[in-house]
């Protein structure tokens, strides 16, 4: 992909509104018809190369992704976890279902690949913003549940849109949690400078900047996590050069091969 | 910190805006008062609030934080990751200077803390955006950066802004840098919502979110690193909550004792 904007004095600039008054969402429900409505309700213009950014845990509920507590019988290792950790269990005994690589099990912070390949505290199983007695675990593909509401998104507002599914994940090294994208679709969510030359004419070397997570950051300081915002439209991506081809989150994973924090 | 905002229907927003048009910037110029300068000529209103995160280039720039590689003289490990990784010599030799600790050195990649207790690639010293044959070094003290051009802006403008000096960091597990905080003035970096409760009344147990962080990625969007765009001001952030107290970007460093990432 190929960024084309040179040095120049327009003033480039980028607007975010979070979604407000959505209902509970049930399995099944229609989320690109919540969202429509939801943008009318705001009163917000849509044009084509706008970005949604759609939190996990309304993908997860729309698919039943969901987990009833007492259905679930905690192994031994489940249960020695849940000792050590404080944390319920059977939400570990799902975490260690949903995991297929444990990273990191110390100190009580449970860090592991998923079935998708993303790192992150367990294993992206978690009881917030949930009905009592439930988890929500992450969506099966989330690049096509991304894929399923842009296609929804792109009828129901007539012009093609991009959609970023954002989930809230610790880091290495920093405190605090950020959002990050999971799943995507009408935008390549890496742009790559290597090649390109910088202002004063050096060849950038390394430059690689996940937009789709930095999308997916931007989004979350308009949603909030008690403020039952599980939408945001980013205006303005698509002049900035932000929406560009159409790939999936899985480009976000590092390699194995090319990880030094396996 | 506490968070006010209820569930309503009002549309939370945020809006940012890239700052054109500046000079080549060097020892001794003084940033607040080009930025003012550059807000002017963008038109752009400034309130009570704002957040303005400026690009570590300019600030280390600005600081005299550039070092001549060829008055640097490569020690023997510098000259051996050299061949190892591909990289200059000298600016290797820097990168070992700069670091309190190494991380990982392996793969052609060197992961390094800084004596801020910053992990990152190369211990935040690198060649894009800065004339031949210099290297750019993190400033000496990020967050007294970020308060001398937050006191000079919020003169400037005459109302009480934020300030955050951001850079460009890898991530463990994912491809592609984001900008995170390094630097900060007026506002916490993290968002702690734990022991609040969500829609659902259950009480938050992990989430602290890294705002700091957020808005340092957000802003990287409508800066790019081609634009010659080196401060973005962000508008909205305080009716969201955003901009709480005083902190310092330290608080985003994990403990040593809490890292499993070490």
């Amino acid at each position: 992909m190929s960024i084309n904007a040179g040095i120049g004095t327009q003033v480039p600039t980028l607007r975010l509104a979070g979604l407000p008054g959505f209902p509970e969402i049930k399995p099944g429900d229609d989320l690109a018809a919540l969202v429509v409505r939801g943008v009318r309700r705001a009163g917000l213009d849509v044009t084509v190369g706008d970005v949604f950014v759609i939190t996990q845990k309304i993908v997860s509920k729309a698919e039943g992704r969901l987990a009833r507590l007492d259905t679930i019988e905690p192994s031994a290792i489940a249960r020695q976890w849940s000792t050590a950790s404080g944390k319920d269990p059977r939400v570990v005994e799902l975490v260690l279902r949903e995991a297929v690589r444990i990273v990191r099990m110390d100190r009580g912070v449970l860090i592991a690949e998923t079935r998708h390949g993303f790192v992150c505290a367990n294993a992206g199983v978690d009881t917030s913003n949930v009905p009592d007695g439930w988890a929500a675990l992450l969506p099966e593909d989330p690049d096509a549940s991304a894929r399923r509401i842009r296609d929804g998104l792109s009828a129901g507002f007539g012009c093609a849109v991009a959609v970023i599914v954002a989930d809230t994940f610790g880091r290495a090294w920093r405190e605090g949690q950020t959002n990050v994208a999971i799943g995507l679709a009408g935008l390549s969510p890496i742009l790559d400078y290597r090649g390109q030359t910088d202002p004063h004419g050096h060849r950038l070397q390394a430059t690689a900047i996940a937009v789709a997570d930095e999308l997916a950051a931007a989004a979350e300081l308009v949603m909030g996590k008690t403020r039952g915002v599980p939408v945001a439209v980013v205006t303005g991506a698509a002049d900035l050069g932000l929406v560009i081809g159409d790939g999936s989150a899985r480009e976000l994973r590092r390699r194995p091969e090319e990880d030094l924090f396996r």
